[in-house]
């Protein structure tokens, strides 16, 4: 009984890494996408994001059904639910992907960002892909100061999402108003995936220490609006 | 123990009414404070979020308890776990409520809102507080056509956010790009607050019918990049 328990929970944590892994490669290959307007790139993306949702569903029923079957209490019904959390998180980085994706795919065969801003996305793609790689690191070794790192990295995303910003807001901006648009949910997006793969790290450091993650150290900076 | 169990279960429900009830009110005053230029107001649904994490945190904790001393199955296990989902669903609604006062907050004494883009702000604000009034009431009635109507709703949803896309893309667009920048994320948030809204109600759909939403109607229209 104890064993097949413990082969469930195995089955779905292998689950999440792997989720973690599809979603890491999503973002670099968005990224790609949209700074080399790669339309094939941009839709292999877009179709590889049902992977992850089914990769998703089988792992709730599983998630279902090992509540049902083995009843877990305690930490191992905390790790459970944890889990159900952790895939939902990881099912919307894959969304946020997509839409890096999609947006490539609108503005093809245009590039959706400007030159000057290359250097500035492609950091926050590649940012982006280290968080999650960490994250599913994280996730296999249940390392809390790898897990504490990802808020430092977060820091960093919140910096490269506010040069962004100023870029825009700069009177010398000379793209136009659809490219700031772009630029704007581009900057969304990124920030937004980033903060997801944050919030597994977290999750697993809570599971491991007890502790919410935000306790044990300083509050990062705030979110931009 | 029968009773006790639907007792919690009771408490949970209620626990994700009242969430639906704070987030719709919270959605409903940011879009006052931001289209008036209200700081009080902007701050008052600030401060006013914690209370909703603080349910989410509760409606968890009770979660967990209920499935560690009276092991559900089948569909009572499949009721508490999607709470928890719904749960997420509105925290995260009341972030963006809180983001939309945030932008008000940023941007006082000026107004982030420019006057020819009021009404479909307006709009918007409206819709997306409708939209979780109906999700509040399908949580308490499971009432399966009111929750297919929130699909529709949705749609509408997009086709405001549509005309505010072709307001900023407008060649005789004059406000500039921090105003372009801020009527995009805002238009982004009024957008996913929506969907948590839509999210709430295609999960009780399964719940009651264990059919998904999208199997009982024609696919919604695709959602903006």
């Amino acid at each position: 009984m104890r064993d097949a328990y413990h082969e469930e929970l195995d089955s779905i944590g292998d689950g999440l890494v792997e989720m973690a892994r599809l979603v890491g490669s999503a973002i670099g290959r968005a990224t790609t996408a949209i700074l080399d307007a790669d339309l094939k790139l941009a839709e292999s993306v877009i179709a590889a994001d049902a992977r992850v949702d089914d990769l998703q569903h089988d792992l709730e029923a599983r998630a279902i059904a090992l509540l049902a079957r083995q009843q877990p209490v305690a930490t191992d019904l905390r790790i459970v639910v944890t889990s159900l959390r952790m895939s939902a998180d990881l099912e919307r980085s894959g969304d946020l992907a997509q839409h890096v994706a999609k947006l490539a795919r609108l503005r093809f065969p245009e590039r959706a960002v400007p030159r000057d801003l290359h250097s500035t996305v492609l950091e926050m793609g590649q940012l982006a892909q280290r968080l999650m790689a960490k994250a599913g690191e994280v996730l296999i070794t249940k390392d809390v100061d790898l897990a504490l790192q990802l808020e430092q990295d977060d820091d960093a995303m919140d910096l490269l999402h506010r040069t962004l910003f100023q870029h825009l807001m700069d009177d010398r901006w000379q793209h136009g108003i659809e490219t700031a648009v772009d630029v704007t949910l581009l900057g969304r997006y990124y920030e937004r995936f980033a903060d997801h793969a944050v919030s597994v790290a977290k999750r697993v450091v809570y599971l491991v220490t007890g502790e919410h993650a935000d306790d044990l150290q300083q509050p990062s900076a705030n979110e931009a609006p």
